[in-house]
């Protein structure tokens, strides 16, 4: 088969995060043969979404204006700060209801055997937006992998070198171990995630 | 996250086959995060891809061209005519390396349960070009799963009362069961596909 256009689609669809050879030629033949519609689609969809959404200025996460809309509710607790991994494992505290604060989205974790270091996740942004003067108490929301905790005993000691309001220490705290090990945060049932958020220590 | 953008992109992602929402999701933050210029790689592929490929004129399979380079061959013995269900099981033979004819894909098989009945499969344009009075011999390969098997059976009904070059009847034969029972042809190994191609019956 030497169906130029098509070997570019192909290839295309395998740079996507676990899409392999056959997955891809499995989507392009099905796009081709049974879905022309959702592939203009798709294709509108990345074409508008690359250029609509952006980070969040103060939280990182993905957003279509300067400031997410959590980050621009006023209902919300200014003194505490969450940092999480991922929009997906924000969007799991959000539903678990228990949380009021305000959140700083890593859009990653510390992953040194795949080149991830500290200004990847954005290090220099949280201390930053931690030291603000308002946040009293940061709430370490990483997944629970070996990476995830990781990840926090890292940032919790830059974090517990910082002033909080009127020059008292800031108050870093984990995620109670309610969380099952070694699993991700956004898989978690929201009982279990309530109970470890109020656990927090 | 009420971002308009990022969702259209999600179900977008979802309309391709065997992608749920998380994977959608995962995709879709991998592209933004770590990917946009394969994010516009992706968007372009789809968009040249549906403008570009169509169906060879002949044989159904995609194609740039009206007829594809394989129906274009005059080194191809135009009187054998194997029919396999997609571009994929043609690769397939062809890397086997043990047949010269000429193919025609179905692009599919039959299925009732998922309402895919003769009509979807071609089985009018599978007729008329059997019947060109050059073709002497068709070759049954569609798969040995429960659905390939039924596609051969009600194919070969069709095409055993189907006159042949001079008034003879077509010679139908089908793939040796060399080829596992319930294994799909693309992942067969290529010398089990060439011993089934030689004891075909
Ligand atoms: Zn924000
Ligand atoms: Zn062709």
């Amino acid at each position: 088969m030497a169906e130029r256009s098509l070997e570019g689609l192909i290839d295309a669809l395998r740079r996507l995060p676990g899409v392999g050879q056959k997955s891809a030629q499995r989507m392009a033949y099905h796009l081709l043969q049974h879905d022309r519609d959702g592939a203009q689609r798709l294709a509108q969809a990345l074409q508008t979404a690359t250029l609509a959404v952006q980070h969040c200025q103060r939280c990182h996460t993905f957003t279509e204006e300067a400031l997410c809309a959590t980050c621009s509710d006023a209902q919300r607790d200014a003194r505490q700060l969450l940092v999480v991994e991922s929009p997906a494992d924000q969007a799991a505290v959000e539903r678990s209801g228990s949380y009021r604060g305000l959140y700083f989205v890593l859009m990653g974790r510390l992953s040194p055997l795949d080149g991830i270091g500290l200004a990847d996740i954005g290090v220099h942004p949280l201390l930053e937006r931690a030291a603000d003067g308002v946040v009293q108490e940061v709430i370490l929301a990483t997944g629970f992998s070996a990476e995830g905790e990781a990840t926090a005993h890292v940032l919790a000691q830059a974090l517990r070198s910082l002033p909080g309001p009127g020059g008292a220490p800031l108050t870093v705290t984990r995620l109670a171990r309610g969380v099952p090990v070694g699993s991700e945060l956004e898989y978690v049932d929201l009982s279990t995630l309530a109970h470890a958020l109020s656990d927090r220590r």
